[in-house]
């Protein structure tokens, strides 16, 4: 089953959540196995810097997905 | 109720004060604990690297919501 | 062989799989060896900043691919 | 009183400047005591790390004003 | 001799690798010292997030490279 | 005197070496004691990953730089 179909959302929240996904999709694609994942989230959720990255990449691809939804103008 | 309706800002300071919200938000939907976000705020406001690594994903956020405002001209 | 013909993929997923596989091109050709690539990948899967740094090379290769798609509009 | 009036400077040395002002007003944001940010700098100004990160979210802030003025063509 | 001619290359895959050019060109123009540099390529030839942090600096060349290109279309 | 006068430069060679320059400025900038930073100089210029990072910061400047020029085509 595909999981990303497009890139459009409706609205520039919808869009925030997508790149949230695609962001999570990166890790996924790296490292299958939803128990390590698991295990590994005690460690970012609890970490200044390691929150910091995370919302760095969602920047990155927010900056993708905005751009692909004309900013929703 | 949605947290954001539009990238749409009227001035290039308001649009600052967008990008750090969608920062915080990526860190937000990440870590949903306000507690947690709270405690970890001493961690990362008493670090130089902390606070650079923080705005940097400003910055990231801003270069999307200044092309969104066609950069306020 | 080439292992790169086009940037040009019939769907957002596809494009996201082409990212993934940019970045870790950009792995192999600066470590070619196959072997210490394996071995390091139990150091980077088991760790939540190397997996958000992976995913955010990820991240800036999907821009790259997905402008290069015109967002499969 | 208004800082970020607008993205437009009549050089690009002087959009540079905006940019570094940019980048610590993301610091500003997150850590608004400047005492503390004053205790800081001595952490960041001795470590070349550190100097480099500040110099990357300058280096993203530039891109934005660069763009944001036609690159003063 | 100019070591940089154009940003203009035949295929997606020489674009790649006018990025890893562009990324090492980087490294050298701050660390001239070719005997420094080889010996270096020890510690992050062996380390899973060195070799993640060289990627990212491909994946940025690039964006680059790919939109001087127009994308290769 | 002015440091930045313009991004347009007569070929990517030049236009590297300005981001080059751009991204030493950042530092500059950041920590204009001319002898600590050539104190730091030994500290990054014998780490992989301090190199890498230096790496980074011109190859964000260069995009730039290479935009403003349209790519030198």
């Amino acid at each position: 089953m595909a999981w990303l179909e497009t890139l459009i959302t409706d609205t520039p929240e919808a869009g925030f959540e997508l790149a949230i996904k695609l962001a999570r999709m990166g890790v996924k694609y790296t490292q299958p196995d939803a128990e390590v994942r698991d295990t590994l989230r005690k460690e970012y959720a609890a970490s200044a810097d390691s929150l910091t990255m995370a919302s760095h990449v969602v920047a990155v691809h927010y900056q993708t997905v905005a751009a692909a939804n004309n900013y929703w103008k």
